[in-house]
């Protein structure tokens, strides 16, 4: 299993894509931009024109896009890997998109005997050069100790979570939680400011206990600077919790307090700040 | 500045007085339950009839008591410490209290010649047995040095937040953010419930990453478990998120998500579950 495809090469999938060589793979990539073709030769990766004469050359194929309409190009389009795929192919979906499109696709595919795996990540881009993401897997057990060893070389924890769209349902529960508690620690932090208290001092004072958080401690620290650098993009985290809302309609279950902080980034995104950091529904939590 | 007073031996105020005990100083408390009063005697604690009879024997006297008027009643009060404190005691209260009143009682101690400092603390029954809370003061920088020794034997960390008043605007962020987290989780939690996923593999995948806090890791397994026994009673932080409300009102800043999080603690508070852990808010955020 040392034929390795890759499909995806944005923010997340390059740094991925590129700790796959270095693991000593040889990686099949299809793109689009000149300059990552371009890149990927140099680093020793072999390029095709589409995902369907990619997939006639490997065992395993990831895909990271952005949206449940590119994954579903990729695997089953016109120019998709379902048409030359060998039987036995497992694809690893590192993209966040519907559960329910996830399920569709894997039903798919598996008609075709080709396996799928839902692996959307956490970490961000940091994570994703690093090695240390989080991944959330969906499909079979056994699938994923076929590619475990694979996903080793990218992740520090990765967690087989259940069947199909599992790995979707944990990533969307990932992300409400964090962006309810970005407005958390907004809403926090006005407190302090309002009340005329040094809004430094007491986040430095609820780090020692229970309102302690990765969230309090990074979210926090950029709202505090007002540094909004991404790390993840408002756009990007919008996108998320607007899949997580539909897949709690799905589930017929309320989340009131996610809806809110879906409003708020829905607001941030409006006001033309979705390239910022979504630490930056700081900006939007004071109205 | 051996000898303490106490007033407010509850279950907060118990384990914190004993420590100080244990810590080598000489205790003074005022009591009206026999049971504590028995049980301080034969630790060594002397005891009195009122905090007036109290105060004239110590150097500094700590508050622990539920709510503002208790305070006021304490130290302000026909029986109240103001009476027979002698010039320089220093009043540390661990109260978690409105932070108007806290102003309002320090500036009247201040003409009297007794400093106060407002010192609640975050960490539970478990920090307080354990000399672990982390303790958010406010008040002069001056007078907490000099009782910083005393402080350092109850708390993991001491952070000095501002003028008077400034560490109960720092609880109630504490407590808004952990409320607010709580909420995160549940619904995080119910997302996946309802959607045929094992919450409890979401809860585990999740922990690696920026959705993790120490209310994923604790509550959330309270939740897990159905195990709600406190902790930190749902009547306790439903007080301090009305506090916490009030001193948005104050400070005229809005707090939508705070707000829904303290409906819900009400609910759960109104169905007669006051008693349990207030990760219980898990049982009242699916409807």
């Amino acid at each position: 299993m040392q034929n390795i495809g890759y499909i995806g090469l944005g923010i997340m999938g390059k740094p991925t894509a590129l700790n796959l060589i270095r693991a000593g793979y040889t990686l099949h990539i299809y793109a689009r931009r000149p300059e990552i073709i371009e890149e990927f030769k140099k680093a020793g990766a072999k390029t095709y024109a589409s995902p369907k004469e990619l997939a006639a050359a490997v065992d395993v194929i990831f895909t990271n896009v952005p949206t449940s309409a590119d994954v579903e190009d990729a695997l089953l389009g016109k120019q998709g890997i379902i048409h030359s795929a060998k039987a036995g192919t497992i694809v690893i979906d590192m993209s966040t998109i519907a559960t329910a499109a996830t399920k569709r696709i894997a039903e798919q595919l598996e008609k075709n005997h080709i396996e799928m795996l839902d692996a959307p990540v956490s970490g961000g881009e940091k994570g994703a050069i690093e090695g240390t993401l989080s991944i959330m897997v969906g499909g079979k057990a056994e699938v994923l100790e076929k590619v475990r060893p694979l996903l080793e070389k990218l992740g520090k924890s990765i967690t087989h979570i259940g069947g199909h769209g599992a790995g979707q349902v944990a990533k969307a529960c990932n992300q409400i939680i964090i962006g309810e508690t970005i407005v958390a620690v907004s809403e926090a932090l006005h407190l302090a400011k309002a009340s005329g208290v040094d809004p430094a001092k007491v986040r430095e004072a609820l780090l020692g206990g229970f309102a302690s958080s990765k969230v309090l401690e990074v979210h926090g620290k950029r709202m505090l600077d007002n540094d909004y650098k991404p790390g993840f993009k408002a756009k990007l985290h919008r996108k998320d919790m607007h899949l997580a809302l539909e897949q709690a309609h799905f589930a017929n279950v309320n989340l009131p307090s996610a809806t809110y902080a879906t409003k708020c980034i829905d607001r941030l995104v409006l006001k033309g700040h979705s390239e910022l950091d979504s630490a930056a529904l700081y900006l939007v939590t004071e109205e």
